[in-house]
């Protein structure tokens, strides 16, 4: 159990709007903060002490900057397990290889969710159109096939309505490794954030409540109406999962909602979109508390002070900023990325209300 | 009136926590961060995606320097105001080198303040042991002399108690250009901090109570208890005095309590020690603010969430980080500064308690 104590050097690799919170949350306890990421235009690195700009596999900028960090972390689920396993040779990495290569693919995922006691959507592995066609027989359509690996914001997946369209969806995704879901038609879609600490400590913000706009997060409530069972049932799937994962650091858990039970939809093993309100609404933020865990030191309070939603800002909505800063009860943040491509992730609004 | 709008740069001169904490507020925004100061361990510029080490009277790097910002600022009022006209011939400088050059003069400082309105303690310019017998048969003994520029922490300042300490007094504080001060037995010392926008928009603070000891702040307690007719006047004297000044950004106006009056002790034009509890208690920070007010964007509001006390950690007291992130109410801030020297401002704690 490293301590790394205030004034060590984080490294991080990924230079997203992920990383660069996680780096400010990291100044404010006094550490210093290196970047790692193949993109030369990272907005992490502009808040950074360090960037090395290199590909994830170049061996040798690895480990000048193994030698140059006290510990490492990533904002990122793609991150080569290879890498964060040749990084783990040389200096402490939370969280480990084996969280990531588990979240890494939707199979092993479900399992390991269903090995923890929690229940997720009807599921089969698919690696030829025979299988699919078999799991529409036991799972029912409509069916959902997606990869098993480096699927986000609904890439690399595909609804099939009847069985005349499972061989060109399978044929589409690339015929092997994929994973067919039985289609839930859910109520809502919920995420617990929750940090466990080296010492297994373990810290859930609140159920929240997130809406999806053509399959990216639009918004997140804070927190999200439920009844107090469905929020410590989720509660308690996430602390399953974190557990058995021994997970350091910050874990996201998306779940649908059926009734009063919820069904885990998917793992993130970093920071996540629905944990930005915390920045604005709680005591510590779901950044400060990953760098908290990974570095040794007690967790802080997941007790928010105010309601919050949360507003995503895509593509050209960041020109709206005078608007934002205008709302007294808004909280403006924009990641400083160049430029403004539609659909991509450029700043959050997060509306604060009183705690009701 | 220029609008400096996210993803341009702002240039902060001086490279401390305050530069620092105000390059954190801007990157929230999505600003960039250049930061100039002669200091190599300049902990602002860890957090800054460009930093230039170079003396003030550097003119080259100054005009380098202007020519990568869209707007400079700065965080530490014994910037050369030389240094802030050159910049200020070749792009915007908040606030501007007449406020700087006001506020570096106790004796020019008091006649400003004097003359939009406020109270000050009695004083008198001294340029010679003779002009210090004069003021201390005008004024009264004890009497504060000290010198006109340069003071901070109690720095460049004695009380002389009887006649025969004046010369040797003013000898030691290097014979002329100085200032006496008539000695205010005052009960409280208190300060506003307030943000004045390009449009002459104002957002102030409420009023706090700040404790000293050794001459250096240990405490502020958020707000102050004060009458409401007290906070309304120092409330009304920090709008005086911004409004007179044609302020932009934020000012500090530090004052002492006599009864239900303020005297003004001292302006400090920049964000200030006596503000750094807006960051955890505030919708919107003194460092926020300071960006948005140069930046030519709306102020955000200074209203208070939570009560908070803020306690400055000075020299080996940063060691003691577990114990303050183990606190459930207090957030721990540290600036990342190398050494801890005795005496030096290393990170502070906020504690915030409901608002009763």
């Amino acid at each position: 159990m490293p301590l790394i104590p205030p004034h060590s050097t984080i490294g991080i690799l990924g230079g997203g709007q992920l990383g660069r919170m996680l780096a400010l949350a990291a100044a404010e306890l006094g550490y210093k903060v290196h970047i790692f990421a193949p993109e030369a235009d990272s907005p992490a690195a502009d808040v950074a002490a360090d960037f090395t700009c290199a590909p994830y596999e170049d061996i040798a900028a690895l480990e000048r900057f193994a030698a140059a960090v006290d510990v490492a972390t990533y904002e990122f689920e793609n991150i080569p397990t290879a890498t964060v396993r040749h990084l783990a040779a040389m200096i402490p990495v939370f969280p480990d290889a084996d969280a990531l290569e588990i979240t890494q693919d939707r199979l092993r995922e479900k399992d390991f969710v269903s090995a923890a006691g929690a229940r997720t959507t009807a599921y089969a592995a698919v690696d030829s159109a025979a299988d699919a066609v078999a799991a529409a027989e036991r799972l029912g359509l409509p069916l959902v096939l997606k990869t098993r690996r480096f699927g986000y914001d609904g890439k690399g997946q595909r609804i099939v309505r009847d069985n005349s369209e499972i061989a060109p969806a399978v044929t589409a995704l690339g015929d092997v490794n994929l994973i067919a879901e039985a289609f839930v038609a859910f109520e809502r879609e919920v995420s617990v954030v929750i940090a466990r600490g080296q010492d297994g400590a373990m810290a859930a913000y609140p159920l929240v409540e997130n809406r999806h706009e053509h399959h990216i997060l639009a918004e997140t409530i804070a927190p999200a109406e439920a009844s107090p069972r469905l929020a410590a049932c989720a509660d308690q799937v996430a602390r399953a999962v974190a557990g058995k994962l021994r997970y350091v650091g910050v874990l996201a858990v998306e779940m649908f909602v059926l009734g009063e039970e919820v069904l885990v939809n998917e793992l993130a093993p970093r920071v996540h979109n629905s944990g930005h309100w915390t920045i604005d609404a709680c005591a510590v933020s779901q950044f400060e508390n990953h760098i908290r865990a990974i570095c040794g030191l007690p967790l802080g309070s997941p007790a928010p002070h105010s309601r919050a939603v949360m507003q995503n800002l895509l593509g050209d909505d960041i020109g709206r900023y005078a608007e934002f800063l205008a709302e007294p009860n808004a909280r403006f943040h924009d990641y400083g990325k160049r430029e403004a491509r539609a659909g991509r992730k450029m700043g959050h609004v997060t509306r604060l209300y009183p705690l009701s």
